[in-house]
C-alpha cells in the first residue's frame, strides 16, 4: 500500500527482495507508527533474525519472509555441487523455520519453495527456481487479499461504521491485508466510511499499526479503548465489524484470533451488529476438533503491566512534540502479577459470515465445502 | 486500610485532617502506584486544587475533601464578626465547588457542613460545628462502606475468582471502598480467594490503583488486559463480578461506571456469572428517568492514545529495576485521533444485584424501596 514519507508517496510492500544485494528488505514494524524505514537482511541468518525478533509479524508476511530467506539461502550457493547445496538448504531451512517454531506459515512457504526447485537439475537452476517461486508465494499472499476485497467489499457502504481489533491489515501480510481489504476495495470504490480501531491491549497492535496503516491511506478513523467499543455499539455508532484471524477451525468454524476478538463478537451479538472475519485459506485449520484443542499462548506478564510508546510532554493537553525517544513504561502495580492469554476462540454462533478469497460463507458452511476451499485427505 | 511503607505497615484513611496545622492531609494519588506519599493541604485553596488536580479522586474521597476544606476555610477566619465570617466561608463553598463542578459529593458534603454551622451562635462555635460535621462526613463514608462490605461479604466463598473494572476502592473513599468492600470483609473473615483487576483503560486505574491496594493488602490478584476478562470467562475462570458505580438510577435500576463496565455485565450475563454493582447511598440519582438522559463526558483523547507510567528497561523480560522517572508516552500513531467516552450505562436486566449499606437489592427494586433508601419528595 501506499506510504509518506517526506510528503512523498511511494508504493511499498511488507516483505520484497533485492536482486542485486541479495537481500530480502522489510519494513521495520517495530519502530512504527513513530518511524517508517525500511531494513536489509543481508544473508538467511539475518532474515531468520527479523522473523525472530518481530521486525516483521503476521502470518502472511512471515510466510513471504520465510520463502524470500530460503531463496537467499539457497542464492548465496557459490559452486556447481547439487549434494553441498542440498545440504546448505537444509541448514537455511532448519534456521529459519526455527526463528518463530509455532507458525505454520513459514513451514508452508518454504515446502512450496522447496518443491519448486526439485524441477532443477543444476545448482543455478535451482537458485532460479527459489526466487521465482518465493516470488509466487508473495504475488499469490497479495491475489488473496485483493480477492478478500472483492468479496467483502459489498458489505461496506457510503457511511458504514466499521469497528476493528488488532492489526489484520496489509502489515500482517504482502500487502492489503484481509480484515483491511474490503476497506481498502471499499476506499477504491470511491466510498466514504469510518473505521474505530480497538487499541488492543496489550500490545496495542490496533493503536499502533491499524491506526498508521489507515492514516497513510486516508481512511478515516479514530482509535478507541478497548473498553469502548461495547458504548459505541449500544449507542448506535457502530453498523458493521471486520476482524482477522490466526487459526480458523474448518470443521467447526471457530475463530481464533487476538485476545478481545471474542469480547467484541459477544457484543456485536447483542446489538445485532454483523460480525465477519476475513481471512486467506492458509489460515483455515482442517484437523482439530474444538476450539478448546487450540493452545492458547500465556504471554509474558510485562506486556500487560506497562506498554511501549515515545516519550512525550503533553502541552496543555494538545499535540504533543516528538521526543524521538521510544521507552517502555511500568504501568501497573509493580508489586502486582498479570495473566495475558494472547489469543481467544469466537464460537461459530457469534459469527456473521467469514470472508474468503473464495467467498463468503457460514462458519459451518466451511467443512461442507472443505474440498473446494483446500482440504486434503490425508 | 493498611499501607507498608519501607517494612512499617500503618493504617491510613484517603483523607484526614490534622487539628494543629489546619491542614488536610491527602494521599497524593497521582504518584502512586509508583511512590506512597502524603501531603498536607495548608489553606482552602490549596484543598481545591487537589480536588481540580486530582490529588484525590473518587465519590466519597473528594466529599469529605471539600467538607474539610469548608471546615478549614472557617477555621481560618481570625475575629468574632459572623457576617464577614459568613462572606469568608462563602467564598470557601464557591471555590471548593468549583474545583469538580460536575461532582455532586462535594455540595452534598458541603450542604451538610453548612447546615451543622448555622447551630452556632459565635464564630468559634460555628468553627467548632463545621469540623465536628466533616468528621462526621467522613466517618459515615467509612461506616457506609463497612456496611457495604457486610452486606457483600457472602457473596465471596473461599477461592471464589473476582473480577472487577476500575477503582472503586477505599482510594476512592475515605476508607474500605464500595467494590472492594466485601473483599476485604471476606479477608477479614479469613477466606481465601483470588480478584482479577481489569487494567481498565485508558487511565489504567484498575492496575495502578486497585492493583495496588490489593497488593497493599495482602490479597491474592492478577492484572489482566480489558481483552482478556471474556476469554477467562469462556474458559470458566470468574466466578463473580463486582464493580462500583458514579451514578445509579433509583428509577430504573440502571448503572453509570467507568466505561468497560457494560461490557463485562454482557459478557458475565452470556457466561451465567453474576454481576454486582457495589453503591453508598448517595450516589443514587432519584431524578432521572433514563441512562441515555446520563451526560457521557468525552475525555481527552491523549488519554487513548499512550499512557503514564515509570520509565523502565525490560531486563531478559523479567522484573523491571525502578527509574523513579515518570512520563507520559505516546503509543498511538500519531497522525491519529481517538473517541474517548469516559462512561457507560448499564442496563437492569444485566445486574444481579446492588449491595448498598442498607441490602442487596434487585435493580428494580430501589425504586419500589426510594423512602428507606433515602429518596426525598420533592
Amino acid at each position: 500500500m501506499n506510504v509518506t514519507v517526506r510528503g512523498r508517496t511511494r508504493h511499498y510492500r511488507t516483505v520484497t527482495f533485492d536482486l542485486r544485494r541479495n537481500a530480502v528488505l522489510l519494513i521495520e514494524q517495530r519502530l512504527l507508527p513513530h518511524r517508517f524505514e525500511i531494513v536489509a537482511m543481508n544473508d538467511f541468518r539475518e532474515t531468520a533474525a527479523a522473523i525472530h525478533d518481530m521486525i516483521v509479524r503476521g502470518a502472511g508476511a512471515i510466510g513471504a519472509t520465510a520463502a524470500y530467506g530460503l531463496a537467499q539461502g539457497a542464492r548465496a550457493f557459490r559452486g556447481r555441487d547439487l549434494k553441498k547445496f542440498s545440504q546448505q538448504v537444509a541448514t537455511v531451512y532448519k534456521t529459519l523455520k526455527a526463528a518463530r517454531p509455532t507458525a505454520v506459515d513459514p513451514v508452508n512457504a518454504m515446502n512450496q519453495v522447496r518443491r519448486a526447485m526439485q524441477a532443477g537439475k543444476t545448482v543455478e537452476e535451482q537458485q532460479t527456481l527459489a526466487l521465482t517461486q518465493a516470488d509466487a508465494f508473495a504475488n499469490e499472499d497479495v491475489l488473496h487479499c485483493q480477492e478478500i476485497g472483492r468479496q467483502g467489499v459489498k458489505l461496506i457502504r457510503a457511511g458504514t461504521r466499521v469497528l476493528t481489533h488488532c492489526n489484520a491489515g496489509w502489515l500482517a501480510f504482502v500487502d492489503i491485508g484481509s480484515a483491511t481489504a474490503p476497506m481498502y476495495a471499499a476506499q477504491a470504490a470511491g466510498k466514504k466510511f469510518h473505521v474505530f480501531c480497538d487499541e488492543t491491549r496489550p500490545r496495542s497492535q490496533g493503536a499502533t499499526l491499524t491506526a498508521w496503516e489507515l492514516a497513510q491511506q486516508g481512511i478515516s478513523h479514530q482509535v478507541i479503548a478497548d473498553n469502548a467499543a461495547g458504548h459505541l455499539m449500544q449507542r448506535g455508532e457502530v453498523d458493521l465489524v471486520i476482524v482477522g484471524s490466526d487459526r480458523t477451525l474448518g470443521r467447526t468454524g471457530e475463530v481464533a484470533n487476538k485476545i478481545g476478538t471474542y469480547t467484541k463478537a459477544v457484543l456485536a451479538r447483542r446489538h445485532g451488529i454483523p460480525f465477519y472475519v476475513a481471512i486467506p485459506l492458509s489460515t483455515i485449520d482442517w484437523n482439530l476438533k474444538s476450539g478448546f484443542e487450540i493452545p492458547i499462548e500465556e504471554r509474558h506478564e510485562h506486556e500487560v503491566l506497562g506498554a511501549w510508546g515515545e516519550i512525550s510532554k503533553l502541552k496543555a493537553g494538545r499535540r504533543k512534540p516528538k521526543s524521538g525517544r521510544r521507552a517502555y513504561v511500568q504501568v501497573a502495580n509493580p508489586d502486582s502479577g498479570a495473566r495475558n492469554p494472547g489469543f481467544d476462540v469466537t464460537p461459530a454462533e457469534l459469527i456473521t459470515g467469514i470472508i474468503t478469497p473464495a467467498g463468503i460463507f457460514k462458519p459451518r458452511e466451511l467443512w461442507r465445502r472443505r474440498r473446494e476451499l483446500g482440504f486434503v485427505d490425508q
